[in-house]
């Protein structure tokens, strides 16, 4: 239906998001070269979907050079730095090719693959669980199969729903790089689920004139302590859910979650091209050259997380002692 | 330096904004057909130049046609229903119309044009006043000669501030229309103020970074009780100044304050094409078609509101009490 990753046990291709919703076109990624370049350029994102397609490239980088491909290794579990899946990834193949050479980096690969399918079908029934009645979600980027395993986090718990009842999805464009606009409103309209586009300054209007039931995020770090690293925008939508009233539910694998960082304030925040700022859809807006900020994540505190829903379960109101409970639960099956 | 209104006593002439920044194409306007047509497709823009440009079309109307300009001065006065400006100068043009005919109804436009032009730069000083020592300032749509008689509401108050000392200027590009990215950043441009340009969504984290000395933006249309109609995507910035602990300053000439309604609750928010979002700059950014909402407008409750700055003085913490007694005062001479 929707599918961002084809993967036939050697060969690793990507469709590549820049081109969409206008063009389906697929880029085979060979090596961590590659993939690499494709992350960077955002020719494929989403958190957890970089993890498994790293994941994959860095293992066809292992069987390709067996002894020297810790340089680019690391070249790509660096090439983008606010999501902790990314790393984490490439740093678990890449332990599994010192133990076990190119069969184990591989083994490692397809294990991230298949946790991170498995994860997005059980972390949606928990979302859907806890949003039961709730019809109208607004959402901001892209969450769906093009940004995770499976059918996504945040769009998955809304696809999760919309087969229990009828769903009205308010998508944010997500400026600059339009992956609600273009990603999210393909997604929808390819699965047949209602949704209205709106501009990413709408929602907190719409939120306090009662139009809005839950709003449902992804991630792309989760620190220790329950602050949320997302996609730009996404803290001013957590501030007009608190000030409407309604619930605002982060979703996302623990994949995503990095006990490594204590609070949002430690999690580095991508500055992307002034460019991105300066032109939607490749049109020049302003003054050629126009200065600009491109801060691509931004942070909402814990305190503004009605519920962080993963794969193991539903943390209501994260803390660090929360948070730390749901790491410590055994990994289901 | 940046002028949006050519009035020579007889011909009235805008700055077609639509063409901005690329081109400086100006339009005639001959009387209130012309000058409808201009305000509803956006050539003229901002909630007190409205008034003024409708004022001298209806009293070049009135001249034309002494006894049957009514239906064309009340199209004129309802051809955008959030900004109270509009109908209100065109009322008063009406009024004067009926008491002393076109030399009356000519004798009024003027009035509301000096009058605006006086209001800009008092508010402008009263509002420097209010952030001296506040050096970056976000600010949201365009609120200054392209929107207002003289240099500007809020960006009235940032020339004036930068005329006292160094500005930097954070403008959110203002979606859909992007009246921060083609008009503000213009305006700046030529002004020799420093600024950088961002995407709505940013404006939350940066304010939460710490790199933000205050919020400055303009008003539509605000009620009796201090609550602010202004352009879509204000009410974010507040909720995010609010939780910075920053100021959110709101300015505005009194022609802006509608007594008549007493909370933003009855304000009529407009709401566009939905084109206009699938849209920017002329490139189509999703699906053909896509659904979309598009409020052109949000409100912003009067409790998130540090200060309402206005030629007649400065409203702190604004309430029904506090814009009331502000609009008993005398208007200054």
């Amino acid at each position: 239906m929707v599918v961002a990753l084809r993967w036939s046990g050697n060969v690793l291709a990507v469709l590549d998001q820049r081109a969409l919703p206008g063009q389906e076109r697929w880029i085979e990624l060979d090596g961590a070269a590659a993939a690499t370049q494709a992350i960077r350029s955002l020719a494929v994102r989403g958190a957890p979907l970089i993890g498994i397609v790293a994941a994959h490239a860095a293992a066809l980088e292992v069987a390709r050079d067996p002894s020297g491909h810790g340089p680019a290794l690391e070249a790509l579990a660096g090439c983008r730095p606010t999501a902790v899946n990314l790393r984490r990834a490439v740093e678990r193949v890449a332990a599994a090719a010192r133990r076990g050479g190119p069969a184990a980096a591989r083994a490692a690969a397809e294990a991230i693959h298949a946790y991170e399918d498995a994860a997005a079908a059980a972390l949606a029934i928990h979302g859907a669980d806890l949003l039961a009645g709730r019809r109208r979600i607004l959402t901001h980027c892209n969450t769906g199969a093009l940004a995770t395993g499976g059918e996504g986090s945040a769009l998955g718990v809304v696809c999760q729903l919309a087969r229990r009842g009828p769903v009205a999805v308010l998508a944010c464009e997500t400026r600059p790089l339009l992956q609600g606009a273009r990603l999210t409103a393909w997604e929808l309209d390819r699965r047949g689920i209602a949704y209205e586009l709106i501009v990413d300054g709408a929602a907190a209007g719409l939120m306090a004139r009662g139009e809005v039931d839950a709003v449902v995020v992804g991630c792309d770090r989760v620190a220790a302590n329950g602050d949320v690293a997302n996609k730009v925008g996404t803290y001013a939508h957590a501030l007009a859910a608190a000030a409407a009233d309604i619930p605002f539910v982060v979703a996302g694998p623990t994949s995503s979650i990095d006990a490594a960082v204590a609070s949002g304030a430690d999690i580095e925040i991508e500055e992307r091209d002034a460019d991105e700022v300066r032109r939607a859809g490749g049109t020049l807006l302003t003054l050629p050259g126009a200065p600009a900020r491109n801060p691509a994540f931004d942070v909402t505190p814990a305190a503004l997380v009605t519920a962080l829903v993963t794969e193991r379960g539903v943390v209501a109101r994260p803390d660090a002692e929360r948070v730390a409970r749901l790491l410590a639960e055994p990994v289901p099956a």
